[in-house]
């Protein structure tokens, strides 16, 4: 069985699934702070657009700020961890409305943290029940990174997917792609559906083109780190060359996320700020060798898909088509979500 | 300086540049026998279609085949080290050849493999000569894997385009894809390049189709292992997606290799054989973890680029431009290079 990704414990901390150590090793980083939990966002720890929402969430909860200055100086610390997902910015906006209504209690900050966790699996939920209907009874399902119960609450987003695909009886067999640099595909997912007895088959990324010429997968899906309001879609690097050879090869392209991984304020992907991460994630080569120092290296955490690449948003609200604006826009009224939510981004 | 991919030494022995060590060693690895070569291809210590081709020439000369049925069984063997790269049996095809005009001296063979050596690299220089025209006067080219001196007798095949080009004064800087799961790029053309004081920044495979979008290369140039009559070009797995993100971009996509690497046999790509390698490859990971157990891997080594995608093949012959049948047909008629060369093959 899966252990948690994130569970709040007696002792009053957060307790991280440490995910730099997975497959090799199950650890937990007890998190007592603030800074704790800023720095295992930041180093990675934990990653995935949702579970670094609900991680920020539960941070602020131990940040136990005692004014407005003190508040804001930890929302400001949580906000500079990570600039990409923009759940992050979501999850501390609902924080700091919480705030508004209810003060600075504790128990108040833990109750909401806990909601965000609590609805962040029945979104998943949900959106594996729509996503579902998309693939047949025998799937072939190529996934890149790590969209699942690990990058989530619990359960996942395009993991989620094929979660629910199997709950409705049908089979799923997986391809995924490793996702250099912190190889979150071959690491993460391989682990999390196989530790969950899905037949999983890993690849190098450079392969997956060739892969979806010669065993034509059923759809690609993956998650998302910021949806832009025209549904362009920032997720890990490598995921707009996926979304290229799928739309080559005639493949559905799903993107699968809760709507709070929207961003309204973003009129389209250019406007989504894009992480560079340190160049060590790239420079350490398998057997312990080094990219020679006189070579630069550059690595973007993030890349843009175009909503034209996108055949479908998989959201808790349903699945949307193009064109993605109006769509977008209606989900995002209905749920009570707009643009304001997404204040304090610092763009 | 570099050191050569192959020299043959005063001791009458082949000794090969251990490129499974670059860059944190340069050591060689002193080839006495047939089977040293034959182990030496078929575990990468040399790799690059012209370099396996020159190693299998030298190989047979080791083998001092004595009867007919002893050069058979040496050309067998060293045949079956790899089956993508055609260069190797239009080596030992060539090889072949020379014993039935001059008898199984060895004497005549070492001459031969000298030829076929001093042969590669004019060739490559002249690849560069035509390939160079190619490129603006301050370039910016995207590479994969590893078309360099290290691939080839000396100089290379792409990267001999870009020494070519700097030779005739122009700026040149590149980006080299890491080229997973061997990391030829990051390992062999990143250090090649910087040790020749070329401008070079590695990206993760995955980050060529926004390198692409956001940095706007002047060209993408690449070599091949195999290249059917019809221009459909086998080369190292990964290659097929980056053809397919250069289009979408209008990036030229440019492969760099000899007629040698032509098989006019294969009236297309889907008849040339992909090799698949060993699983260890892909499973350990950086750190030293390693891919569950429970987790399958599938490691093509190489996959097929349609002709449709490729730009121009650059040749020693000159540029061919599509439709690259009837260009082909003539160049190797010209040539002298027949269908009949490449028998051996044992497909």
């Amino acid at each position: 069985m899966l252990p948690k990704t994130l569970a709040w414990n007696e002792d009053g901390a957060l307790e991280i699934l440490d995910q730099r150590r997975l497959p090799e090793e199950v650890r937990f980083i007890e998190c007592v702070s603030l800074e704790d939990v800023a720095r295992a966002i930041e180093d990675m720890a934990v990653r995935g657009a949702p579970a670094i929402g609900i991680a920020a969430a539960y941070g602020l909860v131990l940040a136990e700020p005692q004014s407005a200055e003190e508040l804001e100086q930890a929302l400001s610390r949580l906000r500079r961890t990570r600039p990409t997902a923009v759940n992050l910015f979501w999850a501390l906006e609902r924080m700091r409305r919480k705030t508004e209504r209810e003060g600075l209690s504790r128990e108040a900050l833990l109750e909401e943290a806990r909601a965000i966790h609590r609805e962040d699996i029945e979104t998943n939920r949900r959106i594996g029940h729509w996503g579902q209907a998309l693939l047949p009874e025998n799937a072939l399902v190529m996934t890149y990174c790590n969209a699942g119960a690990l990058a989530t609450g619990g359960y996942g987003t395009a993991l989620g997917v094929l979660r629910a695909a199997r709950e409705q009886g049908k089979s799923v067999s997986v391809f995924a792609c490793e996702t250099r640099p912190v190889l979150q595909g071959a690491r993460l997912t391989a682990w999390e559906l196989a530790e969950d007895g899905f037949d999983v088959t890993v690849i190098c990324d450079g392969a997956a083109a060739m892969v979806m010429k010669e065993f034509r997968p059923d759809a690609v899906i993956v998650g998302a780190d910021r949806i832009a309001a025209n549904g362009d879609t920032a997720n890990k690097i490598g995921t707009y060359g996926l979304a290229l050879s799928a739309a080559r090869h005639g493949i559905p392209f799903y993107v699968a996320a809760p709507l709070s991984t929207i961003d309204a304020s973003c009129s389209d992907g250019g406007a989504i700020p894009i992480e560079e991460r340190n160049e060590d994630e790239v420079r350490l080569l398998p057997g312990g060798k080094y990219i020679p120092d006189g070579v630069k290296v550059y690595n973007p955490a993030f890349d843009v898909t175009p909503a034209e690449l996108v055949t479908a948003l998989v959201t808790e609200a349903g699945i949307l088509r193009r064109p993605y604006g109006p769509e977008i826009r209606r989900c995002l009224e209905r749920a009570g979500l707009e643009q304001g939510a997404r204040k304090g981004d610092g763009r």
